[in-house]
């Protein structure tokens, strides 16, 4: 469908809108170059018409929408090659690469090949020594074999060690035995896994003459690579439909004494000689760092969801008209109902928060690893926990907005064809996958209370941290910015300190330091959630500072706005706690929900222009409510007439069942 | 599949539970009798084999989706039927027929006949006059004619004199012209409208003589009775795929110039005659009673939603085992952990609270309808007011909760044969369809402005509204069921004053009164969200009192465990405003918090009694995760092994598309 009329409600907004929009696009992409790239790259992709669906992929079946997606899978791997453009760009994981969005635009729910590039590939340049990779990467990256990660099983997720999976070494046939010795011990998860991949890394725990050495990655083949049988022993499936990723192709997988060669261990680390002499890493902590990369762009990826999700709720709020604020005036835009506005700004603010917030903790990241590389392994922990909590806030608090901006869509959020629902289905994955989020926040609330025995004990605290060893009280209450900050610190002790204290009265009534620990759980989780908060807060901020030295006054100015109605938001939706534990009052209270008031009324004219910055083309955003046009009733109307349903005047069912019913022909 | 054996983890735990749990399900069915009559109708309904579907809906496309659940509705009739059993017995919406859930068993995603029985049928009794029924109901009891009810238009919902379909008397012929005179005047939404229903009660504007009489209710024949072809000038079809209700077969309407005779105009309340004469009905209040009801319902339902989610992650998270409380001792059952029921019983208390409420709302509602059928209509704002803001509060609770519940289960529970996310998409659609909450929130509001400016002159308040009258400051902080109560009463009446007061210093500041309630509005949906928080307080207690009298020890101490959870509970999580508005203090908060450990502590032997007595049958739960016997591993992969993916070894994609890729022959 091409409309090239575009609603007026939308062309009044991006008339009076104050602050170039093209500006804060190039903030975004952190560079004119990188949007330059980025639209380059979108224009070759789009312009292939086979890649887009005719019937929308929520009419097809489950068969029906791996088979699409496959079909699209394989030959935009073929576009892209023949563009001759950067290898795997889709999948690329540095700051600019983060806004490459034609992997959503094609695949609504996910590629089959997703784990290929996202995982099985940088596992293999982590994990596999030289020769390994001159075997395995090379026919990886030329797509002559297709491969994912399996490591969750049916039986265990978040906790590791407690995987059952086994590779017993055979120094007789110098080959490793695969073997699924439970139900529970079945992988279940791994993309592309059901029907795409002939080649899986598999994690297991090693044993050698009956002595196990922990989970090593294994290298196995799992289908025929002629007919793409399952190979013998191997029994592999999809796992069935899910709220999202149903074009993932996630699959299970049991092994039955499979055998390996030795050398399908990836060895880069450990590694097992050939009379099972097992030798370990020369350092356990280089792992890690792949896994706090993962969550980094867990807060990117959230961030853009909602991103998309505030654009098609703000758009479709720009021309829907509802209900009368004065007798005898038309019906207003709903965006000019406060109500509304108390909905969707907030998702506005945070998207850009937890944008800069990921460019900041990618550049933290890059700038560890960098460390890591020489030696300095000594701001691990505080790189761990820092990633940990900006991944569970995020993702919960994204998720949380999405549903919003979802629902103040009425009734038409609720269909599919506005992408809310799917956008949801994505967003809130993120807070299971990749570490639970609860137990990622019991692992950032053990960081935090080391740091605090270690600051009683006069230990020096890592930047991020510093703040906890301060012992000044609250000060007055500050409604600047600094002042806000400041005091998300003193909520953050106060809960730190008081959950220590619970932990100390419940070791003191006789429990062990585990029961203690549990029966404090909640107010842990509440503490390490505080501290995220206070990152968080003081990070926006700066960076916002960051990328606004060389900006217009316009844009300046709206980024400004919207760092204050979050600091704003913030503190009237976490008034509890700055109650308890700073000097704020009733009275600030008041005056900052009137000022919240006030920033919604000044943001109102800007709204649009803020989410057309992010620069979603409606290939991306694939939503009959939020195209650039503002076309929604009419969008709507040709989605739906591209049910199945409607392309016969009278279902078959009535003649079958219908009829014999209201005939009395029962 | 039938599994006999029982999970050794719900075994102990239902071992262990101190308290009848039939006794507790007598009591949620309002009686024993009522216990016995709903499971003699489960039986009945449950042995039919062909309302089961061997390969689950999920794997099904959009359009087998439909003819699969035609096929069920139409076979369901019949076995009721033919059981002779009471008339539209899975719909009866009394109190004791609120937990009938028949109908989710075998719909996993709502009937096509739902707005039959649901909205045509009682239109139809409640609208037509006697000599209308007798033609219309009769034939509609019968299933001679498959009706449905169009209001909401694609432009326009809540706001209903915004609608747009006209409905024009034509004297001359007696005729009115029913007429779509826009896109957006198009009627979407109506369930069964798509390809199911052959007529239609359809809300329009009357118009006569060049004169508006406003929205009255037409029967409209919209597909022909001898081939189901639409009738000619209609314009029907399905709107697409939603988030779900996808077997309910919604619908679009549109007309152009369509004509009904004049007596398809229901005449029960206002009538036109032969020459176009208008005679408005005597009184339009008794219109709202229905609208009352089924907001009373929705919190049954949302309860209802939220009590099926529960159970299923209740049930997961006692045979589900991982990580490590101690070193060297046996992964513990995750129910073990703290931060999970700090998940999950708050869902518990909060099924039985509305539960409990919604039986209490029924009851009033019983009340004031036979007060106004004696002509006595001065309750009726009261009883408006709470059934928005009850119907808002208990739509928002329970879908929040119900996700906390699918995420507690971790990645199983994205799964959809975990039927959680479809648990989530019906119950969320409770948060828009029969006023959308905000817009109910601001009613209630506008009610509650008007009782304190009542109360301000002197006047008298209805019964629930009393306390908004109490001008007593905030007492000493009391943790006692009742003082609770009256702390959130005083917030309520402290949010409402600061709402007033807002208000008047925006009319102050120059503002139309309607610009000052649109600034404030945030404020006033607070205020409005708190006199509901008081009264379900309020309700709560009272209820479990009244249905403990006769109870024995057991059932009454649990029912009251659950109560002091839910009030604890609510004042942590409503901190913020009772720091505020009452004497709450920060030493309080922590003794409180200590209390909340302690009572998730008590519980936790019951916690699986408490869902068990939800009786509901593992056709009613449909999750693998949530059945009786725990089995939920061997469950997770029988569901998988339906996929028809998995019905071959290799898709047909390897040969089409993959093979070429691996093979370099793209």
């Amino acid at each position: 469908m091409t409309l090239k009329k575009v609603n007026p409600d939308l062309q009044k907004e991006r008339a009076t809108c104050t602050f170039n929009v093209e500006e804060l696009t190039n903030i975004l992409d952190t560079g004119v170059e990188y949007t330059t790239e980025r639209r380059a790259l979108e224009d070759l992709v789009f312009s292939v018409k086979e890649l887009k669906d005719d019937i929308p992929e929520e009419f097809m079946s489950h068969k029906q929408k791996y088979e699409n997606a496959i079909r699209k899978a394989v030959l935009l791997h073929k576009v892209l090659n023949s563009g001759n453009s950067i290898e795997n760009f889709y999948e690329r994981k540095d700051k600019s690469g983060f806004r490459r969005t034609i992997g959503s635009a094609i695949f609504k729910d996910g590629s089959p090949f997703m784990l290929h590039s996202a995982m099985f590939i940088p596992t293999l340049l982590g994990q596999a020594d030289e020769e390994q990779k001159k075997v395995w990467y090379t026919r990886a990256k030329n797509m002559e074999i297709i491969g994912t990660y399996a490591q969750t099983e049916l039986g265990h997720g978040t906790f590791i060690r407690g995987l059952e999976t086994e590779a017993t070494y055979d120094e007789q046939t110098e080959e490793f035995i695969l073997h699924s010795p439970t139900l529970t011990s079945y992988k279940w998860w791994p993309g592309g896994l059901g029907q795409t991949s002939n080649y899986c890394i598999v994690m297991a725990q090693l044993k050698i003459k009956g002595k196990s050495y922990g989970m090593q990655p294994f290298i196995v083949q799992i289908r025929d690579e002629e007919n793409h049988m399952p190979m013998p022993g191997v029994k592999v499936g999809e796992i069935g439909a899910k709220l999202g990723f149903n074009t993932v192709n996630n699959g299970y997988l049991g092994f039955d004494n499979v055998r390996i060669p030795r050398r399908n261990m990836l060895m880069k680390n450990s590694q097992v000689l050939k009379d099972g002499t097992f030798k370990s890493a020369p350092n356990s902590k280089l792992a890690y760092g792949t896994m706090v990369m993962v969550r980094v762009t867990i807060v990117n990826t959230t961030a853009g969801c909602l991103s998309r999700a505030v654009t098609i709720a703000m758009r479709y709020s720009a021309v829907r008209h509802q209900s009368q604020l004065k007798a005898n005036e038309p019906e207003p835009q709903i965006l000019d109902y406060v109500t509304q506005q108390h909905k969707l700004f907030i998702g506005i603010a945070t998207s850009y928060a937890y944008t800069f917030s990921s460019y900041w903790l990618w550049d933290l990241y890059s700038k560890y690893i960098q460390e890591m590389g020489d030696g300095n392994y000594e701001r691990l922990p505080e790189l761990h926990a820092l990633a940990c909590v900006m991944k569970v806030i995020s993702s919960s608090d994204c998720t949380a907005l999405i549903e919003k901006c979802r629902l103040s869509c009425g009734g038409h959020g609720f269909m599919l064809s506005s992408n809310l629902p799917q956008i949801y289905g994505l967003s809130t994955a993120t807070c299971t996958y990749e570490g639970e989020n609860t137990v990622l926040l019991l692992q950032t609330a053990r960081s935090l209370v080391k740091a605090w025995n270690d600051a009683s004990k006069g230990g020096k605290l890592r930047p991020t941290m510093a703040y906890l060893a301060d012992p000044s009280p609250a000060a007055e209450w500050d409604t600047s910015l600094d002042g806000i900050i400041k005091a998300f610190q003193k909520v953050s002790v106060g809960k730190l300190s008081s959950s220590v204290s619970s932990l100390t009265q419940y070791a003191a009534s006789g429990m062990s330091p585990e029961e203690a620990w549990n029966k404090a759980s909640v107010q842990l989780i509440a503490a390490a959630e505080a501290f995220g908060r206070a990152v968080v807060l003081s990070v926006f901020k700066s960076e916002v500072e960051k990328y606004v030295e060389t900006a217009s006054q316009g844009v300046r100015s709206v980024l400004f706005d919207l760092v204050e109605l979050y600091f704003t938001h913030m503190v009237l939706d976490k008034m509890g706690d700055l109650l308890l534990y700073t000097k704020l009052t009733g009275k600030d209270v008041h005056l900052l929900q009137r000022k919240y008031e006030d920033l919604l009324e000044k943001i109102r004219p800007n709204a649009i222009g803020l989410v057309d910055a992010f620069d979603y083309r409606d290939e991306v955003l694939n939503s009959a409510l939020g195209a650039y046009d503002g076309m929604a009733y009419e969008r709507l109307m040709a989605e739906a007439a591209k049910s199945p349903l409607n392309a016969e005047p009278v279902n078959g069912t009535y003649h079958k069942y219908l009829k014999p019913l209201m005939k009395g022909k029962l």
